[in-house]
């Protein structure tokens, strides 16, 4: 990836790709154990079975959304107690969505374990994802603020929409790149957007900083969305968790593949992989993977959604602090650094 | 039911058991109209093909938490549009738990059309029920009111729980009396009593009046479902939009069936229908109704019906409302056809 990602990279601390999220975390670390605490907890409070269930669901998971949230409001100074209920309250959507996610889709495997409708059943998989849509939203109501909730809520429907339209791309045609865009907006931007504007209003900024923030968390979220998309084609098989290619399996169109079909290419081993379910064999699908990567889509793609980091970056410079320059340092490093690890999470 | 519901049937309108939904809600039929127009709007406004999915599963209910909610919360001297809005936003999650319950249930028909997960697929089953969770929770949002917001998280999440109580009974034994009561507290009583308090709180009722509202709310609610159980034994088939002794070829224990195992009988066509889901053919349905009716138990839950709608009437009378006598008198006497529509439904 030399030459792209350029002021990612000029970052004021070098990010091996390695690193995973070590780094950044540390200054946040006693606030992501709360968070940490409080999923736990929530998820032991359900009755049993559920409880066994939502812990696994809960456990195991990045932490992005918590971690930027925590950040960001850190930067703005916001109280440690409500942003770690902000994060908590997060998550636990973004845990319900997968639940629901892994059942629309049909994925029998989340973070290496059976999914919950495949281990239990799908009654078990609506019930436990309802519930912790319901724990989250409770969450946030009990924090007492209006315009919180409100986002929340806007939030949450957006999730939806989004979901629905990828799994119904209009009109009945193969879903192209400007339906591609929305929807990774809808589905994966606008949860870490919104939890970066509750980060802002919770701490109490400006009308303007709370636009910025979910400006910055939009951006970060499409550059996430973008470099996992990328990442289903040429990751690590063992850190994905799931063989390469489970998005082509399932017929779904992301990023690199559209880059590559827009090419306008005749038709060739891709397009027969994407067109007929039956020809979805590993050594196709291994097939049109090379066949993607060697026209440059794959690269064209990790730009773009360093184009997207970049804008994120840049928004982040003109958020204006109230903290102490030190602190802001430490702080704007780390989103930096989280930036980074977005789009340059090992292949 | 001669003898039963005593106090039910001294309400000052006279109820013939035929008439249905017709009389009490003449006096809010502008503010209904309008819940019908929200819910309506609300379901056009989704992506497509969503909008057509939820509009089946909109049309056609029997608006008992609206009507109860508009009708409480004017005689407390509420504003129209915030009842209206509570009320719409309480039947939206009302529709949304119906929608995930039928997938739970297996269900394939309601209100006599095909569910959705059955007409379309679980996937959209899932996400429908999913949009209107989001909407309903945007909806009481939009109010600005952290209270109403609280109340209304607190009751989406003990709805979740008594459904997993239901799916999962303690320890893998049949459901006995106490665990039944629990349930149909958490999945039907906690939504009706949680508007009824939205629609006092909404009209700025004294602490002490919006404990009553959830109370009437409450008992009304117990005394819907226990009915609703009731009527799934005995009901007529066209109304019920289904054959009846659902529940029992579920292998759902419901009051009846519980108060006649209680009188421990030896074991019979009852318990060989409960316990062997092989034995559920119509003729051994038919016979195990014929038993458990027979028994007094079905009368006997039918009481227990009626009990709650006395203890709903008894708690309305103690309400103290701000409106004139005459106007009182108007929607005192709609609540109590209510109430006595909840359990004198035609068999």
């Amino acid at each position: 990836m030399t030459g792209r990602c350029d002021s990612v990279r000029r970052s004021p601390v070098n990010i091996p790709s390695t690193r995973g999220t070590a780094g950044f975390v540390a200054t946040i670390r006693p606030m992501l154990s709360d968070v940490e605490c409080i999923l736990l907890e929530q998820v032991a409070q359900a009755p049993s079975p559920l409880n066994t269930m939502l812990r696994q669901a809960v456990v195991g998971g990045k932490r992005l959304r918590p971690t930027v949230i925590l950040l960001l409001g850190s930067l703005l100074s916001g109280g440690a107690e409500r942003l770690v209920q902000i994060a908590a309250a997060v998550e636990t959507l973004h845990v319900a969505t997968l639940i629901h996610d892994d059942i629309m889709d049909g994925s029998p495997v989340r973070r290496g374990r059976e999914t919950i409708h495949v281990r239990w059943s799908v009654r078990d998989g609506v019930l436990a994802g309802d519930y912790l849509l319901a724990a989250s939203a409770e969450r946030i109501a009990r924090l007492g603020d209006t315009a919180l909730m409100e986002v929340f809520a806007r939030v949450l429907t957006i999730v939806c929409g989004g979901q629905m339209a990828e799994t119904h791309p209009d009109s009945g045609t193969v879903r192209g790149l400007d339906a591609y865009r929305r929807d990774i907006e809808a589905k994966t931007a606008s949860m870490i957007a919104g939890g970066c504007e509750m980060s802002a209003m919770a701490a109490g900024a400006a009308r303007d900083a709370v636009d910025k923030a979910r400006e910055f968390g939009r951006r970060l979220g499409i550059a996430f969305q973008m470099t996992d998309d990328v990442l289903d084609l040429v990751g690590d098989e063992q850190q994905l968790g799931k063989p390469r290619g489970s998005d082509l399996r399932q017929g779904l169109l992301t990023l690199p593949t559209l880059l590559y079909l827009e090419q306008g290419k005749p038709a060739d081993t891709v397009a027969r992989v994407i067109e007929d379910a039956g020809e979805r064999s590993k050594e196709t699908i291994a097939a049109a993977i090379e066949m993607i990567c060697a026209s440059g889509a794959v690269d064209a793609a990790a730009d773009e959604a360093c184009r997207h980091a970049d804008a994120a970056l840049a928004v982040l410079s003109g958020l204006g602090p109230k903290q102490p320059a030190e602190t802001v340092a430490i702080l704007e490093n780390a989103l930096r650094d989280l930036v980074a690890y977005a789009v340059l999470r090992q292949r």
